[in-house]
């Protein structure tokens, strides 16, 4: 057997996120069905980051195994691309491990970003690409808010109600917010998130940066670790998967 | 009669350019099409810069006179966007003009940006936005190459067939490539450009970056003022109307 790390880019609009599901198309699904078809025999890859339903992914990781050796990879690459390129999804490198490497359960970091895109007209360039928000939000007080989600904390009120996580503690490494142009870029790094957590956490900044909420009700609604306190999440269409670190 | 300047962006995929044609679905015509059944009267646009179809804009100007006077310019934004919007066109801005404004020939200056995407894996993010080059690109001779095509110069080599300018002399005040992660920027600025000319100034700079051409090859290419000497011009996907000075 031979265990292979795979990179992924794609467009997650079209996609029903990346696990398998038994209704519509995932992108697990899509790349699997190519790579059968590639190696003659029945694939499996394991992704390093569930992404749901319209999540993009600037750079997904994976790993699957296969009887076979591959001999030339940038010539396999080329062959993936040519069938799932226009779906949406690239494969951007295909690297060798050994048999210890998994692709979710070796990750020590996972990075997300999320993009707002802060003016009064729709995105015609971005679309499905970015948040759109009309009112103009104070990035100063946003800021002070995301600082508070670093460190080891119990993260509940920011989770899926279908989070299957056992514990909702985890440990954010990073959490930035800057100003580029008409767009607010999030980052947030962590060996890893809860469900739905970078989007209900973005909910709840936009609200501090729409003054809708001051900064004590954000603190009270985190230390509350209660679901029913978050803000509506963000969409999905403005969160990018952006690298898994190894 | 009132003279309006209308600020645009539009991802030029799915038209045939911005300017009207016979056949095809044009990007003033579609602003035209919304703009008469807003106003309830024949409204004609006239636009700062005829970008070919596929090509981008950011930030096109454009002009119009009314016979009415818009009195809440915000109300009128947004529902032209709600009808712009699904066709890919956001109106950025409306502003009140005097009758000496002319989105052609008062513009001081024009931007332009193109977009290479440059590694082995195609586009599914930037999918129609970049151009994708495989084969690893010499910045920094390409650099070289973009310093000589500043100034007052003859540019016939870089000017389409179908040009239709008395004269193909033009004063290109900057021309820069930086490099951000995967992509190559290209920036333009000039009072004007000739038909065709930025995309056929990357397609040769890009053959440059390849090694295809020496910088010699290049200068005397430029120094032709011979269109048969200009290698193809660079995809419209990557084409961008930045934005218009007056």
């Amino acid at each position: 057997m031979f265990r292979y790390q795979i990179l992924v880019e794609y467009d997650g609009k079209k996609f029903v996120g990346w696990q398998f599901q038994k209704k519509g198309k995932s992108i697990q699904k899509t790349i699997q069905f190519e790579l059968s078809k590639l190696f003659k025999n029945k694939i499996t890859i394991y992704g390093a980051g569930r992404t749901d339903s319209g999540v993009h992914a600037v750079e997904q990781s994976a790993h699957f195994d296969s009887e076979i050796k591959i001999l030339d990879i940038k010539k396999k690459i080329k062959s993936l691309n040519f069938f799932l390129n226009p779906k949406n999804i690239s494969i951007l490198d295909i690297k060798k491990k050994n048999g210890n490497f998994h692709a979710r359960y070796s990750a020590k970091e996972r990075i997300y970003k999320y993009i707002i895109l802060n003016r009064a007209s729709p995105p015609s360039i971005d679309k499905n690409k970015v948040w759109h928000i009309r009112k103009k939000l104070n990035i100063k007080v946003m800021k002070k808010g995301a600082k508070k989600l670093v460190g080891t904390h119990d993260f509940s009120t920011f989770r899926a109600s279908n989070c299957y996580s056992k514990s909702p503690i985890r440990n954010i490494k990073k959490a930035t917010i800057k100003k580029s142009k008409d767009k607010i870029i999030f980052n947030f790094r962590s060996n890893s998130f809860l469900r739905n957590q970078v989007r209900s956490m973005v909910g709840c900044l936009k609200l501090l940066g729409e003054a809708k909420w001051s900064l004590e009700d954000f603190k009270s609604a985190f230390k509350a670790k209660n679901r029913s306190r978050c803000a509506p999440p963000a969409v999905s269409d403005g969160l990018y998967l952006e690298k898994v670190i190894y």
